[in-house]
């Protein structure tokens, strides 16, 4: 007998039949035997729809609110599954993130987990009782409701799993798992069986948008392995894990690109120290969080600055760096929207060299530039035209030799 | 400066537009220098929606889920009026029933309210926030939550004005008042200005639908003055209190008409003792309330044993009642669906007779059959023929003298 905490995001709760679907799911674990901790989300489309309600009143609710307010769509999906679960004939049992309780900070809408206290589920497992909580949500000390932030769910799931100590932790949602990359895309993508938690983080913050990048570092920290799965059948999915030598073996696990992102460049800089802090200081005070960051070789004491932002934060961060161009004595601020973020992933590259070579000689073939390149021990990532993403894509995944017969549909 | 707690329903809070109506009228009477806490319903329609959901899963779903569902209404309501009052520069708190707490039984989806501490309210009001409170909804002491049943957000205001001891308690509602009786089927209704609560809960229980029963025997217990009135407009409503001498003058003060009732008759039933517990265990065993009993007269040892249901219970209670009458050896079970109950109500029934002559003397002038009679201290109630239900109040209401001037839309 195991104990299994198994997530179901908001498209395998979007309708009735779907709750249905998932409750059958969720019995079949169960009648095998299992434990079972389940973590669901808001039914598709409720969130947005509560969000937008708040948009309509004004344009910055109050964020202990706003979380009251989006708190409230898990609430119905917890309710709706335990409701057909009973109807089936199991023992099953709602929570609510306070009725866990799932302890966060109080940084609303984007709270971290501090603690889970195990007490009130071990009671209901205990009993045969089919635990079922409301993901994305908890409750800070001083008693007031948070959100996790978009993507929350998982969170809670892996955060569940590490404090019950269980033995998985399945993520369900509308893809079969993680893929060497997009698939509408590369119609030769791969699904990948195994993925270590370095890999699954560059590539979640990257742009995968299969696991919410929080739950994986929880995941790593405290040693959960994560199978990401399809809930509309029955196939492997990914398995997020700790590293192995098999893993390293691969030189590329993944390809990632990235649309939503814009540059800003200040031209002409006087090159003097602390002129990277005094850009990057007002966008932060800001909460504009930047991602590239480049500053070219000093010519005759001046320099160009160059770094990308989000497309949302991008209209905030262009108003803020033009004052401070005016401060420092900037020449210009100059800016590009069409941009796109390539990146390729593996925790192969720390024992093999060439791997950014190889990247840039393959764009190159094709006539692409580069205008940014960052990179880190598992990855490397370049700016290019965003109207080359689809084929830096695909020659790359090509290049890496990624290709394989595990298409999706299969 | 007064503390005040203003209740607004699903029709007041239908809309962002409404909830802007709302929070303006809020902010109206917190600028006057009254502390302020404001109960609210779910959006209208909303709670109906999320009930769908539970029937489309099963048709009996598990009550202590179906409270959690449909306790997420209130939730969405309390965020966006906060949202709405914040935004305007107030300071502005929600409270779940949960976080009150508004401590209550474990009958689910009827939970009754047990005890309100009122010391996290009192701090947030001396601080001069405006406490939003979710209606409807409690937490029993096992840390469920529980639901007050349908206008139970009525309840929760009067509950947390008694327990704040409020000055006055305004519930506001989509219409003007309590009526004389419907002005839909009288165009001549008049608006009632003051009315018992004794009174109230004759004129509530019989049909008129303005405010829950539970909330008057609330406000009854600890004298909490009510006052109905629109959320649409200015105009004073009606102020449910306690009975003083200038009520006692008024023969009649409401007339209330229910079509939502159907009879059962047990038909030569065996004149024994233990006839009417034989017949009406077996209902509330099964949770079925009878309205109007009525047994005729014994004739050579047996008699008719008739009583009222609602409707929705009427399969269910036709089903026991043909078991019990086989039992005790009755000759026939007789239904009618097509009835209407005609209620005339005023405390000045107990100082003045002849008034249910009056009422039964005016029927009978228009032809209209009596089908059955129960009379309490301060009205008399009487079953005819549901198509005589408008020409009913209409007559009985010029009977008594009850039109004036002060007719709804005025």
């Amino acid at each position: 007998m195991a104990l299994v905490v198994q997530k179901y995001g908001g498209t395998s709760m979007g309708s009735i039949d779907r709750i249905r679907n998932v409750a059958k799911r969720v019995a079949k674990t169960y009648d095998a035997g299992n434990d079972m901790v389940v973590v669901v989300s808001a039914m598709s489309g409720e969130t947005n729809k509560l969000v937008a309600l708040a948009n309509d009143i004004c344009e910055f609710p109050d964020n202990r609110e706003y979380d009251v307010l989006v708190a409230s769509g898990e609430q119905v999906s917890i309710a709706l599954l335990s409701i057909c679960l009973k109807s089936m004939g199991y023992k099953a049992k709602s929570y609510h993130g306070w009725q866990v309780p799932v302890i966060t900070d109080s940084a609303f809408s984007k709270a971290r987990i501090e603690e889970i206290p195990d007490t009130n589920m071990r009671a209901d497992l205990k009993d045969g009782t089919i635990v079922v909580v409301a993901g994305f949500q908890g409750i800070d000390r001083a008693g007031n409701v948070t959100t996790l932030g978009r993507g929350g769910s998982d969170t809670s799931a892996v955060a569940l799993a590490a404090a019950l100590k269980a033995d998985v932790c399945e993520i369900f949602t509308d893809v079969d798992g993680v893929y060497t990359t997009d698939p509408n895309i590369c119609t030769d993508a791969r699904k990948v069986d195994k993925v270590s938690y370095d890999e699954m983080l560059e590539l979640a913050s990257l742009g995968a948008k299969v696991l919410q990048i929080r739950s994986v570092e929880f995941a790593k920290k405290y040693n959960v392995d994560v199978h990401v799965r399809s809930s509309f059948n029955d196939n492997q999915g990914t398995m997020v894990t700790k590293e192995d030598k098999e893993m390293e073996a691969v030189l590329v696990s993944g390809i990632a690109y990235d649309k939503n992102e814009t540059k800003i460049a200040v031209m002409n800089v006087p090159d003097k120290p602390g002129i990277a802090a005094k850009i990057l200081s007002p966008l932060s005070d800001a909460n504009i969080s930047v991602d590239m960051i480049v500053q070219n070789v000093s010519e005759s004491g001046h320099t160009d600055f160059t770094f990308t932002v989000t497309k949302a934060d991008f209209k905030k961060a262009l108003a803020i760096t033009k004052e401070t161009a005016k401060e420092i004595a900037a020449k210009d601020v100059v800016t590009d929207e069409n941009i796109s973020k390539i990146s390729i992933v593996g925790v192969g590259m720390r024992s093999h060299a060439g791997v950014a070579t190889k990247m840039f000689q393959t764009l190159a073939k094709e006539g692409i530039n580069i205008q940014m390149i960052s990179t880190s021990e598992i990855k490397v990532s370049v700016v290019i035209d965003a109207k080359y993403t689809e084929l830096a894509v695909r020659v790359l995944h090509d290049a890496f030799g990624m290709s394989g017969k595990d298409v999706k549909g299969e």
